[in-house]
Formats: C-alpha cells, structure tokens, sequence
C-alpha cells in the first residue's frame, strides 16, 4: 500500500483477505469475495448493508457483526463498489425482511448504490440512507451537499442495534433520515494522503500548515490555514459543528474524536481531552466519547471531531451490545 | 503533541486525562494522578503492574481492566515513570495477594521498577517479569539484551489472565519467565518519530529508504536498507524471529502484526495477509491473529510482527475473556 509497497491493484484484496483471516470467528467473505458478511446471519432481520471505497478502514468491514453491519463491499481505494457487488451483498443477506443500504454522501457511492437497488427492486425491498455529516461543505457549495465523514459509524451503530432488535425497514429508513441534522463533523489534516499508486501526496502541506475541513479522500479542505496549538485546532472544528447541529432538548450527546490513518492515539485523546473542555464551556457534556482511529483515509495524519445530539432512544441504541472486529461492548 | 501541538510538558497529562475520560467506566488515576488502576479492584489477586514512557500508546493504560493489568505508570514522552510512581501504584492496587511487575528491559524502566521494589519490600512482596523479545538485538549487542517492544502486551495479558483466575505470584513468575525464549518480535520503520518538543525526527528516511529491526523510542535499527516490497519487508521481519525463537512441541502460535503510530489499517491487514502466507510456507499456521496498533512509537510509520509459539495453557490465557479499553473478548 501506500508506505507498506504493494501493487496498487491486488493491495486490497490482500488487505481484505488479512482482515477476514485475522476475524474468521466474527465475517466471511462473500461470494466470489465480491463482499464481506457476518459469518452467521439472523433469518428475518432487515440486512444492513454498506460499502465504499477502500482506504477508509476499518469503516465498513470492520462494522461487520452483531449488532451493527450485516454486509460491506469495499471497491478500489477512494473508489466506489460496483452495483454488481452491492447486489452480490444483498442476494446473499437479505433472509426476508428487505435491505438497508447505509451510503456515504459521494457521487460515485450514490451512484452505484442506486443502480444495484434499482436492479434488484424485483427480488428485495431495499430502503437507503445517504450520509452527509460534514460540516464543512454546506448544501449550497457542492451539488451533492454533505459528504459522508467518520459521522457514517454512528449511522451504522444506530441501524444495525435498531436492525438486530426486530425494526423494519421504514422504521429503520426513518431512524437514519432523523439523525441528519443532529450529526456533525469536522476534520483537520496534519498531512496529506501518500496514494498506493506512487508516493504523490494528493495535496502536500508545510511542516507549518494545516488544512481545515478536509474530507477522507484526499481532496482539499475548506482552506488552509497555519499549523496552530492543539487548543485553537479544536476550536476550528468544534464551532462548525456547534453552529450546524439542530438543537435538541433533553439531548444525549454523542463525541467521538477519530484519526484519519497516521495520528497516533497519544495524540487522539490529547485532541480528546481538549474538546471535551471545550464542549465544557459550551453546555454540553458528553454522555458517552469513542476516541480512535475508526474512519480513515489512507496514512492522513490528522482527526476529526464528530458531535451527534441523540435522543434517549438513539443513544439507547448506541449503548447496545455490539460484536464486530472494531467495536464490542 | 508531534503534530497535534501542545506544550510538551502537558501534553502527556492531557491525553491520560482523555483516555480515562473515554474510558471511566473501566479505569480512574490513582492518588494524585500519579498512575492508572482498575475502577474495581479484586481483592486476594496479585496485582499486576506495568508501565513505561508515554508515546507507546495503547500500552500500558489500554490495557487495565479485568483479564490484564491492575494498574500502569506513565512517565514523559519515551521516559521512565518515577519510582515514586510505581510505589504509589503498588501501594493502591496492592489487596493482599502481592504484585507483579511486567517491566520492558531497558535501562531507566529496569531501574526505577528495581528502585520501587527495593524501597516497597518491607511493605509488599513483589516479582518482576522483564519483558525483552525484540530479535533485533541479541545479548551480545547491548549490556542489558534484547528490548521489550510489542510482545509485552502477550505478557501482560498472559499473566493478566493468570492472575485472574487466582494464579500466586511464583506461579506469575514462573509464566513469564518460561515464555521468555517463545516470544520475539521484529519492526520495521518507514518514517522516523516525530519527538513533541520540536519537529525533529530522531531518524531521519528518505522516501526510498526503511529502518529494519527498529525499537520503540526512535532509535535506529539493526541496519537502514532500500524501500523493498510488501512481501520482501515481511522477509526480513519473519525470518530473524523465526531464527531465535526456541522450537515448542504441540505450539499454538500467536501472531500479532503491530503498527507504529503512522501507518493505518489498511496496510496492517496487507502485512498480516502476506506474514500468514510467509509462515505457511515455514510450516506455521496462527491459532490467533491479532491486528492493529497496540505499541507505539509516537507518529512513527512501520510495524512490527510478533510471534510466540505458546503451550496450551498459554494459549487458554491468551483467550480467556479480557475487558479493557484496548482488548475485548
């Protein structure tokens, strides 16, 4: 891959299969290894099921088990699966009660999404949920609004518990659509992606840059500004998120503070500590924090901050058991 | 910290703050936060102490909790913690039965825990494990032998787990001291360190060049060679651990693929893949495989594999259930 050398084209196959080796107990890989499934599936539950580009991990893969994913297909790095693996995905886990495609806000994931469910709209009732928890891009900058961030793992938490405990797939398309406005995030790059193909970094930065409002894909941020202390760059992400979330009364708020693939954990929960002083003076204490590196991409150095207002129902079914190679409680 | 900026001589502080905050269900510091302990000790079970300098995190502090550690000490970036410090500790998660103490072999860790010991031994009864599996070093090289680097975590849970179902402190050393000569890891760096009081790299690569046989503190290697593919990095880290580890019959093999701070996921799961595929050929195939990035070196790109050819007592502890921040099972 990108540092660890390998051909660009057969790098994620061999990623994949290393994962899938190294969790046997929990996933499989689907046929023709197009996906990768819960190794045992739970007849008459909806089929969560979602997927993007590689570079990213663990999200999806690593969201696959009880509680949470049912399926995930991983495409080429930063490149969409094709709708022939979605529909791959779904033919094998749909045992009944339709399909929930939980979808990054990308033109290409979108897409390609779209077409696997219109294809299959014969043989499966599928319900999709786009996600869009940037608050860097608002709706009127790019065509297709919000792109989808490290926000995409509170999306799949919340469907896949909701999923597990018997919701249907309008009660489960409903959830995700009401959680939009009450999930934010913003995210800082330290240093820009080395793509696998060579060693070009898709943007470069000075030792004494950072670029605010980057997304997980290598493309430029909102703006680039100098590299600042660790208190005033959680500043800058904090105060987008606080300005875009809709206020929610008797709220439970949800903080995770994820590293985009080179920033160590010393430094995530430094940045942690920091927001949590930070939301302090805001009002908001957190009810619960994950702070890890969860939705990545590629070697970034970097984080981002996401903030979700959950409702006692919501963060019911975010404390709720879960078992996948990267959560478990 | 590195890149995340903060004054250095906070920022340890700050992120241990954030970790027992996103963790305080698990953990809590001790008296004046001098260390961190379990929320719940167990009284009658030897206590199980480790700890080291910061930068190496998830160890020491991932892993409190019930399976594995009682408590661990925090010193500066790549610093000893006091021996006050680790008597602080022994003095807190002492209940009776006495404490074990899982030191990484090197000179200041050796040192202080030694002092703590000498200074508690009126008040406590104590054994140390020295934990020293990097093969990058062999006795012969440096006066206090080969480092302790990711195979202290294999330590720490092994004897965690024997603590736990009620093993006395002759048999925690005994255990720690019989898998001593089974357990050898081996790092590879592609991007130095980043040390948080400047922006200095302690060594400084080349974009085509990579540090093999690396510790864990920014120092240099066995020897600096050209960037070599996937599979070729994954060579020259099997074949020496393989060399020196003392042959077991009826071995379950574990395998750790470790990563160093900078390098994401994606490219960890791609050395797994090709490391199972090296040892296959060498007649080794894992009972376990774990992934991911447990020992740290700041932000430094690279990782390490670990193999320890354990007996089936070892690997039953290996798999009894664990609750920590870091491990769950």
């Amino acid at each position: 891959m990108t540092r660890i050398l390998h051909a660009a084209e057969t790098a994620v196959a061999q990623s994949l299969a290393g994962f899938v080796a190294a969790h046997e107990e929990l996933v499989t890989f689907g046929r023709d290894d197009k996906f990768v499934r819960r190794r045992t599936l739970s007849p008459g539950k909806v089929a969560v099921i979602s997927g993007g580009g590689a570079g990213h991990e663990p999200l999806h893969c690593g969201f696959i088990g009880v509680g949470m994913l049912d399926a995930a297909c991983t495409g080429h790095v930063f490149t969409s699966p094709t709708p022939d693996q979605i529909l791959a995905a779904m033919d094998e886990t749909d045992t009944g009660a339709g399909c929930l495609l939980v979808v990054k806000n990308y033109d290409g994931d979108v897409m390609n999404f779209e077409m696997a469910a219109e294809m299959a709209a014969d043989r499966h009732r599928i319900e999709t949920v786009i996600v869009e928890d940037d608050a860097a891009y608002g709706p009127s900058v790019r065509s297709r609004g919000r792109r989808g961030v490290a926000g995409t793992m509170v999306v799949e938490k919340l469907l896949g518990a909701a999923a597990e405990r018997g919701e249907d797939l309008a009660g489960l398309k409903a959830l995700g659509e009401g959680l939009s406005g009450r999930l934010r995030s913003m995210g800082v790059a330290l240093r820009g992606v080395t793509l696998p193909d060579n060693t070009r970094e898709t943007f470069a930065l000075g030792p004494d840059e950072m670029e605010i409002g980057v997304g997980i894909h290598g493309e430029p941020g909102l703006y680039r500004t100098g590299r600042a202390g660790a208190d005033e760059i959680v500043r800058l992400l904090c105060e987008p998120v606080l300005a875009q979330l809709s206020p929610l009364t008797d709220a439970r708020p949800l903080l995770i503070v994820n590293g985009f693939g080179g920033t160590p954990p010393i430094e995530l929960h430094l940045a942690h500590n920091l927001t949590r002083a930070f939301l302090r003076q805001h009002g908001i204490v957190p009810a619960r924090a994950l702070v890890g590196t969860f939705v990545t991409s590629l070697d970034m150095a970097g984080l981002s901050v996401t903030l979700a207002l959950l409702t006692p129902e919501e963060f019911a079914l975010w404390c709720a058991p879960v078992t996948t190679p990267t959560l478990v409680w």
